[in-house]
């Protein structure tokens, strides 16, 4: 077996796990969650781009993308902020739902597959 | 690393990408969304397959399915259609839990992980 | 390609599915569905460590886990179970979110990516 590597592993959880050359990373949310929408995705997204960057990769190679909306009514405001942070031709097969997330606050938690 | 393949890789997510010889999809919901969870099941399924097939995959390898489905009272009806589509001795893992999706109109959507 | 091995291939899914040396497991739920969401999350956790065993693998050797709680509000109380459970130093990424699951005495499922 390959031994995996983590980044910030705590009590609880590692912000993410690289296993061979692929990274899993951990339902990222906003750390500030007072903003909207648009606000809570590009702070999600630049520290999903943080998290990457540690581990050697970046937002070109992410394999997969899974996004939880608190509100689905905010998925076009997601999507504007998330079309003009994707890197186009590398863009990760995604998915797009709909769940309470850990506090009323939390708008949007993203998890990424990537490669290192 | 391995340089991951995508295929309909578009300005917001693909449909697919493989990396080595695990493929990653993109959540795929029913072309046609005015149909029943029946319908718009073996619809997804269709799709899954033609994705897969564009892979050189196919529902024999299978590693894992995530399943939403925008009401949990349609479980079974999905699991009839899903219980004749799959290829038995080579079933995936599933998880497959309630969630609001894109539109209304959408029953059903379902995320994979195969091998190439 | 590499063949996957199932364990407990059903004809509707299988337990967990190893592709080289990842495993994925389906959607976990408590045996005992009549437990609050402390037993539950035990439950849930005795059954993927006896998965995990079963395909040569253990609690500290996950990449990935993704709950889904029936009640957010839940969420500290499967927490107090889970961090007395998970192998510390070897946390794997997590994602928490709520959903619906398959009957409404199910208060808590997991599903896991390891290695083998």
């Amino acid at each position: 077996m390959t031994v995996p590597q983590r980044i910030d592993p705590g009590p609880r959880m590692s912000k993410a796990v690289r296993h061979g050359d692929t990274i899993y990373t951990m339902g990222h949310v906003a750390g500030d969650r007072s903003g909207d929408i648009s606000a809570q995705t590009a702070d999600v997204l630049a520290r999903l781009d943080a998290t990457l960057a540690e581990m050697g990769s970046d937002r070109s190679k992410l394999l997969s993308v899974t996004i939880y909306l608190a509100d689905m009514a905010e998925f076009s405001a997601m999507n504007a902020v998330w079309d003009e942070w994707v890197d186009g031709p590398n863009a990760p097969a995604r998915t797009t739902v709909g769940a309470p997330l850990a506090t009323a606050e939390i708008r949007v938690e993203m998890t990424a597959v990537a490669v290192a």
